[in-house]
């Protein structure tokens, strides 16, 4: 296996920065020099995923550049990070787990260019989405596209078990997104719901981004499992934040409308806690949920649900076990030997329950 | 290799008679004894793919049931048809290729799912299309699902190479997608990039088809290469004739409004040869694209449009083209030893100029 990373020449890859200042913004100095050492660690492997992702063909016609609108645009790069973690666990980051770091970033963008459609999503990182510059249609054959020229990379590696979990990944995915669909609407405070659509919309890629690291290094069963075991609690941690973050987050770095996952009919963590806590926010929330129209919430609304989920401390609840899981996923790798790799995986744990968009 | 098609009880497969039925309606008493001889040949084997058509979870959510939707509807079956024929070229049809036969439907159906998405469909195979009963989010993941699906199955054969070749298959068809995305409504009798789409969107599939099925069946490589130039000339003549059939065909066999595809914006073989030949056709169509809006064609423009490929003979024109791309087709697989499955492909290939839906 050829390394991709023999030099480190700049401190910091382009993308770890991103996580790194959304978490320095709270002063968390500890979390600041830690990623200051992740960034170190994989900066030639993510500098050789940006360029990948940078050569995919982007002109010509529409469906391409609705891709490389979205790609373009940036983004925490967080899973292809764990890809290069996880190989690094092993013999290292090389052509094969680069290759699997691109194809893990492209199937989210896909996910995310087919979510929009259906979503009718206006606004992603902070810009306009695809769709609403190119059209529906051209925001669905770009996630159609990058969807298999990710299925190629994965087969041309020749790790067939990790093509196969790959696509079973991609089938958890859809099975999650559908049942969202059907309980779009009908508000209820069910966690066994929640974790459930999340395991498999949000966990399942990332569960596959450390499999996939840890069979281009060369790991044994034992060791995948392992890094599998973190990738679910990750993935769980990073959608409870997202959940949070659709609540307190800054619509500026979140590049998301405060509540747009309420106002599209979803019941997010921190509002099933404090339904849990005060079964009376549930009238509140019957009262705003309206599927049927696009119109925004009222402020006035938007504000009698924060007051609701702030005497409740739902926030607070939802963020502590978003820890607990960040913990776990720790945990999980307590088999490997202590060193570089691993504080970095701490890091990456840290950074997803403190980051801010 | 187990053979699937040991006994063949009933003398038709539950799918052949849907494409002799449309050809026996115009008194092709030869066609209709050669479909004959070709249903009976293939009858176990496409039961067996309706059994595993069949066998698709179709309740629990939303995604299965548009995609269930679609696929119960039936169809011509047509690339199961050619997978099931390439096969028996060879070693004959077993339980790999019984996968693949199926795989090549299922991708076909997620194109539909996401075209009818794409291009607002309201009505697939003379039922209310699935986005139009479970919505276009519904659709685009049925779609996603299927695709996913078929890959698995796909891959699970072990025949890398087929999986590899589908991906481009796909590839192929995206990028013609976009292609046709970008002309809509650029109204122009361009027969290079009608033929460069239809390679694309239609051929491919057909080529893929032939070529698994022939992989399957243990064929070589020129064997192969012969099943796939047989493909691509059935695909440009089985897009040709639908082209015909967006211009004469009968709206209640068909399933779709007579020059729905100008309607949306997309210039037909016929009215490309018809401008061929009347330059003054163009003035015509060009007062009558509108893809701006969804209001249909006024019955009187029709009617002129109509006239004008009538006055030109484009319909002959565009049917004689077809017939000349399935006679290189029958041509393509002169090197095989004659008898039932070559008759067979003629027959398929005769078919796909004779039937009006």
């Amino acid at each position: 296996m050829t390394s991709l990373s023999t030099a480190a020449p700049a401190p910091r890859s382009p993308v770890v920065p991103r996580l790194a200042s959304l978490c320095q913004a709270q002063g968390l100095s500890d979390l600041s020099a830690r990623l200051d050492r992740l960034a170190r660690l994989v900066h030639a492997d993510m500098g050789a995923v940006e360029l990948a992702l940078a050569s995919l063909p982007k002109r010509g016609n529409v469906v391409r550049q609705s891709a490389a609108m979205l790609i373009d645009a940036g983004g925490k790069r967080l899973r292809p990070v764990c890809v290069a973690l996880a190989a690094r666990l092993g013999s290292g980051f090389d052509a094969r787990a680069r290759d699997l770091a691109v194809a893990v970033e492209l199937v989210h963008s896909a996910t995310l260019l087919h979510d929009d459609v259906v979503d009718l999503g206006e606004q992603r990182r902070g810009l306009p989405t695809a769709r609403t510059v190119f059209g529906n249609a051209s925001s669905i054959f770009a996630g159609d596209w990058l969807l298999v020229d990710a299925l190629r990379r994965v087969q041309l590696t020749g790790l067939h078990d990790v093509l196969s979990a790959l696509l079973d990944a991609i089938d958890e995915m859809i099975v999650a997104e559908a049942e969202q669909l059907e309980s779009r609407g009908r508000i209820a405070a069910d966690r066994d719901a929640w974790l459930r659509i999340v395991d498999g919309k949000t966990a399942a890629l990332f569960r596959w981004a450390l499999f996939a690291g840890g069979r281009a290094g060369g790991l044994d069963a034992g060791a995948c499992g392992a890094l599998i075991e973190y990738g679910t609690q990750l993935g769980i941690a990073f959608q409870a934040v997202d959940d949070v973050l659709d609540l307190i987050g800054d619509p500026r770095t979140t590049g998301k409308a405060c509540l747009a996952d309420l106002n599209e009919g979803r019941l997010t963590l921190p509002l099933i806690m404090a339904v849990e806590r005060e079964p009376s926010v549930m009238d509140l929330l019957h009262g705003i949920v309206d599927p049927g129209t696009d119109a925004d919430l009222a402020d006035k609304q938007r504000l009698a649900v924060l007051a609701a989920v702030s005497r409740a401390e739902a926030t607070q609840e939802c963020l502590a076990f978003a820890r607990r899981c960040t913990e776990r996923a720790v945990q999980s790798l307590q088999s490997f030997e202590p060193g570089d790799v691993r504080d970095a995986f701490e890091a990456v744990a840290m950074a997803t329950v403190s980051r801010r968009a």
